[in-house]
C-alpha cells in the first residue's frame, strides 16, 4: 500500500511520527500509535491521530489543534473566563471551535439560551464528534446551533439588535492564510457592533513568547474599540512553548466572580476559583510588551 | 574532521540539530547555529549550543537545562518566591544551580549575607560564566561562596547550628541517575535539620503533567517533615510541556509579600507583585493530584 501522507507524517522504523514545525528551527516529533482519520475537506487536510503522549489529536494541515490529554485547558480557559465575568450570558456566539470542546463548557451555564457555533468546515465537526469524544463530548444540547459558514461574513450580516450577543468567543486557528482576518481591526469592529451594550468577547491571542507581536496587535486593536481589555494566559503543552494567551474585551463587565464559580460544580479540570483569581495577573515581560495602558 | 558528537546531535543538510527526548515518543528538534562548547567532565557531557529559537543553551547529557531566552523564568521563580516569603533571609544555600542564574537573583536581596552554592560539577560553572553570560551574569558578588561537592554529603556534614540556613534552594536536574536522591525523604530530612527554626526551602518538582507522580511524591515527603508545604508553578517553554512546578516547604513563614516586592526594583522579567499574588493558586487537576491535605 502506497504511503500517501504529506511531509509532516514520517515513517521511521515502521512507526509513524507527526512532525510539527513550531518554527522553521524548532520541530516537535510526536510518535503515533494509529492514524484514525485522514481526509481532505474543501478547506484543509484533516487528521485524527492517536499519539503516545497526548492520546487522540486533531491535526489540521499538520498543526496540532487539540488533544485528548490537554484540550481541556484551552477549552475551559476560553469559555469559563468570559462566562464567569458576564453577569447573565444568554446568547453566545462561538466562531471556529469545530472541535466542540468550548461548546461543551458553554453548555454548563444554565443562563445560556442559545449557542451559535459558526465553523467554516463541517468535516472538522463531524471528525471530532465521531473520533475525538474526549474533547467534543457527547454534544447534543438543544441550545447548540451549528452554522457552517465563514465567520467574517456571518458577523457582517447581522444587523437586527435582537440577534446581538452577550458573549462572543473567537476560537480561531493561527493567523496564517484566511485566519489572518480573524485578528484584524475590521473583524473586531464587526464583533463590537453585534455585542449588546453590556457584551464582552474573548479571542485566543497566540503565544506571549513566540508571537508577542500578534498579542500586542490584538491588544491594541481591541483597545481602540472597547473600554476594557484584559489579556490572560494559560499553559497548553501542545502549543509552541506551552504558554498561551487570550484577550478579553468588554463593554462593561471586568471582574471575575470566583465565589460564584466555587458554588456551582461545573466539573472542570483546569479552571477553579483560584484560577479566576489569578489568570489576569501577568508576568512582567508580558506587561512590558503591552506598553499601551496599565492593564 | 570527524563528527564525534553523540546521537542527540544530528547533522541534516549541513545543519546541526539537537534532538531532545522529552519522552521516548516526544522528541524536540532544536536547530543549532553554532556549537560553542563541547566537553566531558568527570560527571557528564557538557555542551553550550547557540540555537535559533532560544539563543545559547546549556545542555547536559543531551538535556536542555537553561537558555538565554527563557532561563530567567525558572531562575526568578526558584529564587524570588522563597526570598520574598522569608522575612529576613541572611544565609542562603543553593544546591545545584551551576548555571549561576539563581545565584544572580539571590544577590538582589540586601539582607542576604552569604550564599553557598554547592555544585558537584565545577566545569558547568566555568562553562556558564564564560559562554552563557545571559544566564550566569557577571557573577562576582563577594557574598557568593562556591563549594564543588556532592550536595547530599555537604548537608549531612553540617552539625553546628551557627552553620544553619534561612533559605535552601534545591536547583536540581531531573530525578534520573544520581539526582534521584535529591527527591528523597532522607535528603529532605537533612535539609530540615540544617534550616533555622524559621527557615524554609524550595525545590523544583518537575512537570505537573508529565511527572505528576514525582510532584506528588515531593509534596508528600515534604509534608511529613514541614508544617507548611505549598507547590507553585511557572511556564518554562524549554521544559517538557512548558509547565513546571516548584514546591516550597517552610517551618514558619507562608505568605508572599507582594507590596514589599513592588517597592524595590529587582530588575526582574517574570516575577512581579502580581505573580507573587497568584503563583500558589493552582489549576484544579493539580489540586486533585495532591489529595493529601488542603493546600
Amino acid at each position: 500500500m502506497q504511503n500517501t501522507y504529506p511531509y509532516y507524517i514520517k515513517q521511521i522504523d515502521n512507526e509513524y511520527w507527526l512532525l510539527e514545525d513550531e518554527t522553521e528551527s524548532l520541530i516537535i516529533y510526536y510518535k503515533i500509535k494509529e492514524i484514525i482519520l485522514n481526509l481532505h475537506s474543501k478547506f484543509q487536510h484533516i487528521m485524527i491521530l492517536d499519539s503516545y503522549d497526548f492520546g487522540r489529536m486533531l491535526v489540521l494541515d499538520g498543526a496540532v489543534q487539540t488533544t485528548a490529554r490537554d484540550g481541556f485547558i484551552y477549552n475551559e480557559m476560553i469559555s469559563h473566563i468570559p462566562l464567569n465575568i458576564h453577569l447573565n450570558p444568554k446568547r453566545v456566539l462561538l466562531i471556529g471551535g469545530g472541535d466542540c470542546g468550548a461548546a461543551n463548557e458553554i453548555c454548563k451555564y444554565n443562563s445560556v439560551e442559545q449557542i451559535d457555533i459558526v465553523e467554516i468546515d463541517e468535516m472538522v465537526v463531524k471528525a471530532c464528534l465521531e473520533h475525538l469524544p474526549q474533547v467534543s463530548g457527547n454534544l447534543s444540547d438543544p441550545r447548540v446551533n451549528f452554522v457552517f459558514a465563514d465567520g467574517i461574513q456571518f458577523v457582517k450580516d447581522i444587523t437586527d439588535p435582537k440577534d446581538y450577543y452577550d458573549v462572543i468567543i473567537v476560537d480561531s486557528s493561527d493567523p496564517v492564510g484566511p485566519a489572518i482576518s480573524l485578528f484584524g481591526l475590521d473583524f473586531y469592529s464587526s464583533l463590537h457592533n453585534i455585542l449588546k451594550s453590556d457584551g464582552l468577547m474573548v479571542c485566543q491571542s497566540e503565544s506571549p513568547i513566540f508571537h508577542n507581536k500578534t498579542m500586542e496587535q490584538v491588544y491594541n486593536n481591541l483597545y481602540s474599540l472597547f473600554p476594557i481589555v484584559k489579556p490572560y494566559t494559560a499553559v497548553v503543552p501542545t502549543y509552541p512553548g506551552g504558554f498561551w494567551s487570550f484577550t478579553l474585551a468588554s463593554k462593561k463587565y471586568k471582574d471575575t466572580r470566583p465565589e460564584e464559580f466555587a458554588n456551582v460544580d461545573r466539573d472542570t479540570k483546569y479552571v477553579n476559583d483560584g484560577i479566576l483569581r489569578q489568570c489576569f495577573l501577568l508576568p512582567e515581560f508580558i506587561l512590558q510588551n503591552l506598553r499601551n495602558e496599565p492593564l
